[in-house]
């Protein structure tokens, strides 16, 4: 659904976009609290004021930043092929580990969020339950498809897919060459009888130029 | 083995000790950076400087409490009996269960120490190499001791268990109700096909006062 867009809202959402992804940036290499508005407002090319025009303060950036990041994994696992799903989460995790400081915001902001008054409470109540039910979802698919079919309980499957995640990255982000995420999750998936395609399931290969 | 203390230094000991349980309570019930030198000494019965003839400062007092609730845990996971390890991690869990601020506060500090700078990195780096290979020593005794032994990887294992307790922490307490860490824990042990003594697999029966 295209709509026509006044040039005027083009241009806006240009630089929404630019702000947002100079928020991301900054928080990922630096944390939260110690970036500020007028950091972001300097590498995005624009003025404080000119900031706060898009964009109320840095809750509302913060939040934002999270669910954007959020709606390019959902693109990523909503593609064709579902016979691939379980890949997919595996390519994920790798994602994830080639941007340490985007995890690390991640990590840092959940263990915060525990917090009801923390501004990203909700967004996190939220997130783990649509990713709960996504994940059981996906797993319920997969163990009926298995042959013959897994008798494992989606839901708790899934909440122990998600937990087992995130704590991989508490440890990784402690001590990287320690912990093999993208292999323990692998590991965890083929313990339930879950093969995962190795084009998925081995690092990959190292560039050659 | 106990050596006779000067009386000076008994007294020196239990003011540590009591500066330690304010510490740990008022660090769980309001999160590290909310609690000042000055709020311990107080709830401590002592004055500021009183305190500080004690422990040099806010960050010393992180870790002398972090570690003190390890040394704590180890005496529990190492009494006789090795038979019931594994219902003692379940127990382990199910004592977290009683302090959400004290697991908040794990949660929050392992979240933040992710950065070399941290005041509790290097006890945390620490920490998670003992906690994995106490880990793998535990699952490598129960694994061989099943009939047919289980051919799971006891360091990939424990790993995993590590992380799943952790990130099970993040989901609990952003939403209680939606997330039993103890049947979580179990059922991953079940999948694996360890299982636990039914005593620790089920919630203690409500009191009957």
């Amino acid at each position: 659904m295209t709509e026509a867009i006044p040039r005027q809202g083009r241009k806006g959402e240009r630089t929404r976009s630019r702000i947002l992804d100079s928020a991301m940036e900054l928080f990922s290499r630096s944390g939260f609290h110690a970036v500020s508005l007028r950091d972001i407002a300097a590498h995005a090319g624009l003025t404080h004021a000119g900031l706060l025009h898009h964009f109320p303060g840095k809750d509302s950036l913060l939040i934002e930043v999270l669910s954007r990041r959020d709606e390019i994994d959902a693109k990523v696992m909503s593609r064709p092929d579902p016979g691939d799903l379980l890949g997919r989460v595996v390519d994920q995790v790798t994602r994830n580990m080639r941007t340490p400081g985007l995890v690390g915001l991640y990590v840092k902001i959940s263990g915060e969020a525990a917090d009801p008054d923390h501004p990203a409470h909700q967004y996190f109540v939220e997130r783990y339950q649509r990713l709960r039910r996504q994940g059981a979802r996906l797993l319920s698919e997969l163990f009926n498809r298995a042959s013959p079919p897994l008798p494992h309980d989606p839901d708790a499957v899934s909440q122990q897919l998600i937990a087992l995640i995130d704590g991989l990255q508490t440890q990784w982000l402690l001590e990287p060459e320690a912990v093999d995420m993208r292999a323990s999750v692998v590991a965890f998936l083929s313990q339930l009888g879950l093969d995962v395609p190795p084009a998925h399931a081995e690092p990959d290969p190292p560039h050659h130029p």
